[in-house]
């Protein structure tokens, strides 16, 4: 089996939304809808006081969500990870529709192989994420 | 401002402790003590049911710790994300000290850049790190 894991770095972001736990959570909540992701309970964020800085994650049924986000830098560091492969979502749009036009969205995809072949092939679930209902 | 993101990915090990979430909370308490990072709260984790399978998320004032586990396919995938560079834990040891031999223990060492030069030698802090005390 194989899984997908997104690393998108953002720069140039409108400071004010990077120290919005507000907009982080509605980010989140356009993540999951774009890419028909499962969450598991809501986010969990937590607030630096000396920068304002926030970071979140959200277990997903597919896997995991999570930001940091450096109000005082302007940037982002966002990982999404996906057990099973799918399309990337519109990362630059999704990104900009939160924290405005950025100046850069780096994005790497990552494969994550956790399966074993030999025992797949002889019969075990074809999907992790079916074995997750 | 350049953090650093370790993907590590486990074949072969033993499905019992893949399982346990007991064992999942130790592996991350090893994580931490071995890294030198700073908890935020107590870990948070999802064991689904079918399968027996984990996900546990600890959020980090350096990042975060993350890793799902696939008892049906004897194996895991982890993250730790810390905004600041450091050397690389033993993971090969600290992985088997939890789940026994491994058959395979891939580390991937990922730059995660989210500083900006020219503000940073203005006056920002120097380090992330420093600012999230």
């Amino acid at each position: 089996m194989r899984g997908i894991e997104w690393l998108v770095d953002v720069r140039g972001c409108n400071e004010v939304a990077l120290g919005d736990p507000d907009a982080i959570v509605a980010l989140f909540e356009t993540i999951v809808e774009r890419a028909g992701l499962r969450p598991i309970g809501r986010p969990v964020w937590h607030q630096f006081p000396t920068t304002g800085g926030i970071t979140a994650i959200w277990m997903l049924r597919e896997s995991h969500l999570t930001i940091h986000t450096f109000p005082e830098f302007r940037s982002a560091s966002l990982n999404l990870f996906c057990c099973t492969p799918r399309p990337a979502p519109g990362w630059r749009e999704i990104i900009e529709r939160t924290f405005g036009p950025a100046g850069e969205v780096g994005v790497r995809e990552c494969p994550r192989e956790y399966g074993d072949p030999v025992r797949t092939a002889a019969g075990m679930p074809p999907s992790a994420e079916a074995a997750r209902p």
